[in-house]
């Protein structure tokens, strides 16, 4: 059976991968045989390298890791018919039933039973490795590989963004992390009237921020947010605030910044519990607080396209460097210190 | 200068009502004068007659108290255009400045200087009152004077459906009181698919929503309603979960009951924090929170005309109780027992 | 290999239906076999029998007719996964690509390429027959065989009623043929504010939509439908004008219906062009006009379905007649007629 | 009493204008006295100039021309509240009811019974005039009195890309004339996907298409526009088609260039019907068609705002000339060729 090196998490331990041969899986019925191009490496990696709670609970030991990739279709199983060997795709790493309410009208990414490439299931970071074909993406073209490789993460900034109305609004951004960077870009994109963007101390994502072209870019270690937020909307508040830095103070933040009958958009992941006061903040002033997770499966998707075909969606700086494939140790090093936007791995 | 009689909050003090003779107020530039027909104790008036901490901080001694009315107009100010002497109406009790953003893009609810009428300026329980002329809704001849004055919490009651997608959804009420009630008949007028009414223990309510027709009826301090609901529903949730109740563990309750990508509806006033696990109750699971206040401005009245012309929606069992306008007494105290739907006091 | 009995378009002529013998499907992969329990003759069907133009256009002869079913699982084919042997279903007709943009996002019922059941490839009208395993509808167990039948026709109604704002709104329905039915006792199922059901002269049908509910029901041969609408709300027009009766007459009765920023609903299929003055009737009043084809995929099955368990939509008057599956012939010459609702044939 | 220049319809014909003294007017209860900075040529002024069939049925001899503005208040009314002297603003020049169903749901552009100003009453084409305080729009201080003047009809262009969905959205304009650049300019800030630009023959009017961005510019007295669409959308046609040329030809072709499930969006003002399949192209298509007319009040002016607050909104290039107010007749002249975008007068 031939062989091929993956990134394994080998060891139930903060760092514990391993550059390991695996055997090259066969393809099924309706599945496509996948070759990689690039890949990127998601906040949600980083988790599992660094073993925290999370990761604990849900990875199996051994897992390949990794599901944004930019890849080619070298074989196609039984029965595919929309995708064929030389298409170059990239893919939806939450793999639904394609049954239940929330999947059959239009609504995946809520699928009560989805497994995610590379935590619950073997992931991307290999040679060469299956999808269904009703997982994959096909790109155009003449998108570069490591922006192809991106569109999960994207993916979910257009979720974020999407999720409430933001164009020609003023909408706060907690945390600039790159999915927060992609928020800021992709707000851009849309037309918001003033994009306020709030990261706590790291002066190379506050530079990416600006880059990007946020209004207002603002360093919550020393400058309180909702007051300034409150200070430049006549006291209101935001249209929308958006929290992706994932913790609890960024929530209190996000929901006291939003404007009398404004929205908040969380997609972070805080690691404790949040109290709420939903008395004055939620009720009386009349907002709405939306989870996020993943990506509208698949209108999600097609937004980023036309945004990206638009011209008006500059992801260029947000991925600030690329590897080769086991050069991977490096990556995972350099975004545990927050020096850098996206991290992509060379084929 | 002609004067009539008033229920007044005459002294800082649980009860602290007075029946108390005041002056006919003058009619101004684009107001009408009123004079009443039926009013409705709302439970705002109840927190008010109780002088819990709410109203301490919020309602000056003396002040005329209510906001739920069905009048006559009597005179007409200067510059009013739009209605006339004998018109038969009811009104919106928030006074709202008609310029900010929300103001102008019918969103009158979150106005940013609403002030409420019968706690932040003298109210309708007295025989003639004034009212702006963009506060008066004319109502269709043939409306009931009961059912005519209860049409504020009636709008607070389809404000609350509206604010999410209920119609053919499953959908949990929790809280029974009045306006736990109307959404039940709103609910049912929608065709909403299972209503969950969950109540604590009073019979008498838990007895108003089975008629309404209400598909489960549930007396939680015997049954745990969010594994009811699981039971119910193949373990998914309900598409909507409405809290009424006013209480953190209905919040709770509401917010674990909702489906994956399902929505929570909060309009009870919670008096303390809720602690909230938003990463597994509302990241992952993707729902959104809604907060509601007051009636959309004047969406919700119409849809509210339009729901009632249809005749399918029947809230003739709400009104439970009536009582002469100088009987204020009688009302308030049967209120505190909670054994009624909605009371009137007719003139 | 085994046979069985099935209605075949046998010749390209007014009628020319053959009850023949053909032979039982096998299964394949992602597939399911169906034993037939109830199906129900479409308008669709009616045109094919009736060989108008459109029929000669699109259906090669021969075709096994029928796409409205209930049915039993009897065979699963190879990588089925949510469906079983024994599963009571019905399905829906249109077979849909999956892939592209429209199927991706909740839309397949804009596929560009979907197929139908029973005229662009063999139907339902037969003991067994194949469908993919996607476009399986799982049915309430409690469910009756010929109201499971049905779902494709009412399926259509729902899609129509909700592709505008109908709840709490004045609806005008143009058309009183099976669908136009459905459409009243949905619309009533909702609450719409107030139904006006148009039809031209059979007694037998605006009897029928007495029945469901409608508000108003008129013969538009003798009252001029738009002159009537009007007088019955105060010279507007209605919220929202529905076309299913497929006639030139009644497309521009229903654009001229609909008040000022109303919304037109067509479902019907007119054989002529017609004319419109976009400027007075649409530019200057502001008013969208949609048009319906076959059921939302899967939303409006779920809408259904929602509403069915609700309690308030009783579709049960529409269905006025059965046969055996052999008497077929009576039911497709009482269609003629129209002297009925939906029509059923028993296995 | 004091008097003022004005621009007056003066006479039933072509041309007809004289620039003649009238008298400045008193201002009443909740109106303003505004003191005129820039003003806009319309086409509706142009149309009354023509003094075309629409411009005999409404306008009466003598009428003061003109609705596009950016003035000082100069005086405040009694019982103006939100409005002070001094105020930099400019104005919604369609005064409506307040009252009716459809402007107390934030859709005043279709109350029935609104008045334009410079058209059904006098209009703004003087140094002073008196605005309904609720007609009056503040201007941020730094929006240069061209840009202020002309916020009606970029208003028109944002109401009509908001009627459909065209964030990261293929789109199709047809109409090059002041409103459809106006289209271009928006839709490049919001993000489209691809903006078609379609323009008859007039070079100067493509190329400012060209400058504001627009992906394709196409002479479609050269290119037939849906073959052009078709080829560049692998067949399928826009997300949505915009008509602002006012041309049974534009309509026509808008309507097949939708893809399916596609919006036509319609503001231009055809002089003729047009005749419409509405089986082949609306229903089997299920496309929505909307007309357009005026602006949300306010919700058009806010998004207006929020967009041009952003920086991505650049309608400089579209504001081609400038005159002295006396100078007008140069203005209509030069509007009459089509080699302008929008001419402004300053006083």
């Amino acid at each position: 059976m031939a062989t091929m090196k993956a990134i394994v998490k080998a060891r139930p331990e903060p760092g514990g991968l391993e550059f390991r041969g695996v055997s090259i899986p066969e393809v099924g019925p309706n599945e496509v045989l996948l070759k990689n191009r690039v890949v990127a490496i998601c906040g949600t990696d980083l988790h599992i390298y660094n073993w925290d709670a999370w990761s604990q609970s849900r990875v199996k030991i051994p897992t390949v890791l990794g599901h944004e990739f930019a890849a080619d279709v070298v074989k196609a199983g039984e029965g595919v018919k929309n995708v064929k060997v030389g298409d170059y795709v990239s893919g939806e790493g939450h793999l639904v039933c394609g049954f239940c309410d929330n999947c059959r009208t239009g609504n995946g990414h809520v699928c009560y039973g989805w497994k995610g490439l590379g935590y619950d299931i073997d992931g991307a970071f290999r040679e060469y490795f299956v999808m269904p074909e009703m997982n994959i993406w096909k790109n155009d073209p003449d998108t570069p590989y490591a922006l192809a490789a991106i569109q999960d993460p994207l993916g979910n900034a257009v979720h974020t963004v999407f999720r409430a109305d933001c164009v020609g609004k003023t909408v706060a951004v907690y945390g600039l992390g790159p999915v927060g960077l992609l928020c800021v870009a992709t707000l851009k994109a849309v037309g918001a009237s003033e994009i306020f963007a709030f990261g706590r101390s790291n002066e190379y994502r506050l530079d990416l921020a600006r880059k990007l072209g946020a209004h207002h870019v603002v360093k919550t270690k020393e400058t309180p947010p909702v007051e300034y937020i409150k200070q430049h909307t006549e006291g209101q508040g935001v249209d929308v605030a958006m929290e992706i830095a994932g913790t609890p103070q960024a929530i209190e933040a996000a929901i006291r910044s939003a404007k009398m009958g404004g929205d908040i958009v969380i997609l972070g992941i805080p690691t404790a519990e949040v109290s709420v006061d939903f008395a004055a903040d939620v009720v009386f002033r009349a907002v709405s607080i939306h989870g996020v997770t993943g990506r509208r499966i698949w209108d999600s998707w097609f937004k980023m396209k036309g945004l990206l075909k638009s011209g008006r969606l500059d992801v260029g700086p947000v991925i600030t460097h690329q590897f080769a494939f086991d050069e991977y140790e490096k990556g995972f090093e350099l975004m545990k210190t927050g020096n850098c936007g996206k991290v992509v791995l060379n084929f």
